[in-house]
């Protein structure tokens, strides 16, 4: 079975297509300025060369024809067919409490998926735009969607609560959903895997570090707590986003620079984090190099940075009474040695012997960073959030149970009932 | 020497007499519903009976006459001539970046506190007219003024700073400050003489829990970082105050509920918190009461409380690399034996071992309440700011230095210098 899986964002569109006989990938790329007249098909068919098309493509209908075309192209093609295209499986960021677990799309879903654009505006209606343009493409072929939210589902109430008035859960759902769960889960269960211990006994923090980025505690398989919460922007400092903030901070701002609300969310998702302190750059490698070059505020900006990582790990060690093992995933989190180093510097506490060796060597695979005495188990595991896709995919499409059985989420206690 | 402590609020005002001889309390007390026609002063002279007036005290002028008036009242009073009040010192909540210590009260003293009201808008007014009135009642007598921030001037930048355009830290100081930076220097010390090591060696938690509550992570006798942010709202969950929120959920809330700067702010910060989660109060007495007899949700809201205690002192380990000693302080932390106990569990990691008959019994009294053998020496201190602020008072009008000598605070490093 061919399962192709895609990640549709508002302006781009990317893919990859598995073959599930070995889990192979078949070909991946992407499609960028979708909506615009020169927009960019980038193409890598496993064994062919890299092709790159720029042509007018002004909605995600007509990008995914073109993928679809690419990938039974003569000379850059993949398949024989557009039949041996068999399913389709999407990234959608924000599930809210209806999903816990990956579904097969049909009507209802796609509805609950559009209730939930006021909570990922950015997100979700472009989700929807790829799961539609799949469908005028490919009206036979089954789709499953696969939630960033789904994994933190098993978050207890007293950790995704926030401490509001409870109408403002009751009416808005305004409350901690948790996201990169599909890489957290992947990495976690990998770690354990690598490690050769049961996944059930674990108490596990995986750092997903990337240009979002975000920590999350996994106990016993299960998330139960995370950095991100309602929106990706809480938590951690990213490359734009600020991350936490005194949210007195907010209406503070808007007052004495008289912005609106699309304003002040605007400056801290796009205009804040790394970027916004390092003052040259949203990217760790930029940042880090500068440093190296001795540039104070680079040095300063990279501080800020791991030390804000280092403090949710010791929030996590709390909430789980220890850590077995730590991991390090995502662009960031498996490239740069120099921030895993730092956020490692000072845990001797928790039993954590780092070992510079190991951590400067290996890169791109999976591996232990940690000295075999060290209590906890410091890791690095390249995320693989396509595969996690495919193969729940594969598994819904083959009448199976998705990765992740269904859990029932955590209830916030209610007088009513 | 005789030292008249003052917190002046914008209705209210506390007061306590010290004789710094033997810093012993001569009265103290407090005036109530200043503004109105019935406004209370209740006061308790030592060794007499307390005494409580009503009477119409519209500004804090009247209020200052009216204690200084009890204080050398023929049956009431503690001394003979007005002229007996030596000096005076205040509580200031917010000394932002312009007070790292105590100082004595002059013209520029003066000024710099009025430009930090937009910062704390709700406090420094009112302080300032508590400083007012004093002069006016008592020209010459010397006034101090010890500040909440001054103790948190000593964080490094890479904690103070939020991750957001660096120009709002330029342009309006939005940074963390940090707050009950008294409570939190004189806690820390006195655990440190409780457990006779020397402070500038000790790694300490304090937890600040009361009405307000705060966490400080207090190394080598200097915080190095704390909960509480650029305002009172951030961090722990308090009583009506939120804490720590996605900073993406102000915006929402405004636009789903139709909300302005000021109503949203009111809502974080008095309706939110212990309060609208357990639905009962914003007291602890009786959230935990509720719970006792079996309310699901109070208990709910308590595991909410706790939780997110112990995230911070995690987090704060973590800024540390471990801890030698965790304090509880303020209403709550000195007399819920039930909170401590939920706090304190879960953190064996830490080689923390609570003791539950200590921790039961000794109200009122500093005392360990963890295991002989346990590696974190667990303390419940009971506060004392008053006669922190009557002792800097002291120190500065007799010339000497406040405590917590004056640091240069840290700078955030910028490539202008």
């Amino acid at each position: 079975m061919n399962i192709l899986v895609i990640n549709a964002g508002s302006s781009s569109l990317k893919y990859q297509l598995y073959d599930m006989r070995d889990e192979s990938v078949l070909a991946k790329g992407k499609v960028e300025r979708i909506g615009m007249d020169s927009a960019i098909l980038s193409h890598e068919p496993s064994g062919k060369n890299e092709v790159r098309e720029v042509s007018e493509i002004l909605e995600h209908t007509t990008a995914i024809r073109k993928v679809l075309g690419m990938l039974i192209h003569p000379e850059h093609g993949v398949l024989e067919r557009i039949e041996d295209v068999h399913a389709v499986g999407h990234r959608v960021v924000h599930g809210g409490e209806a999903f816990s677990s990956s579904v097969i799309v049909n009507e209802e879903v796609k509805s609950q998926i559009k209730r939930l654009f006021d909570l990922a505006p950015l997100h979700n209606p472009a989700h929807m735009l790829g799961i539609q343009a799949v469908e005028q493409n490919l009206p036979n072929v089954p789709q499953a969607v696969v939630f960033d939210t789904a994994f933190h589902q098993t978050m207890p109430a007293h950790a995704f609560l926030y401490a509001i008035p409870m109408v403002l859960y009751r009416r808005h759902k305004i409350r901690r959903y948790g996201f990169h769960g599909t890489s957290h889960a992947y990495v976690s269960e990998r770690a354990a895997q690598f490690l050769g211990k049961p996944y059930e006994e674990l108490k596990i923090v995986t750092c997903h570090i990337g240009n979002g980025a975000s920590c999350a505690a996994v106990m016993n398989g299960k998330s139960i707590d995370t950095s991100m919460g309602m929106t990706p922007l809480e938590g951690l400092m990213m490359g734009t986003r600020s991350g936490d903030i005194d949210p007195a901070v907010v209406p503070f701002i808007m007052a004495k620079e008289d912005l609106t609300v699309n304003e002040v969310s605007s400056m801290l998702n796009k205009h804040s984090g790394l970027l916004a302190i390092s003052g040259i750059s949203s990217d760790m490698r930029e940042v880090t190099e500068a440093m190296q070059s001795g540039d104070k505020i680079a040095g300063f900006a990279f501080d800020m940075f791991t030390y804000r990582i280092r403090k949710y790990i010791g929030a996590y060690a709390a909430a789980m009474n220890g850590i077995d093992a730590l991991v390090f995933t995502a662009g960031i989190g498996e490239n740069s040695e120099a921030v895993r180093k730092a956020v490692c510097s000072g845990l001797t506490f928790l039993g954590l012997e780092f070992d510079d060796e190991r951590n400067r060597t290996g890169r791109g695979q999976e591996r232990l960073i940690s000295t075999d005495a060290s209590k906890v188990a410091v890791l690095v595991i390249p995320t693989n959030e396509e595969w996690m896709i495919a193969r729940d995919t594969y598994a819904l499409v083959s009448g199976g149970e998705p990765h992740g059985i269904a859990v029932t989420p955590e209830q916030v206690p209610s007088r009513g009932s």
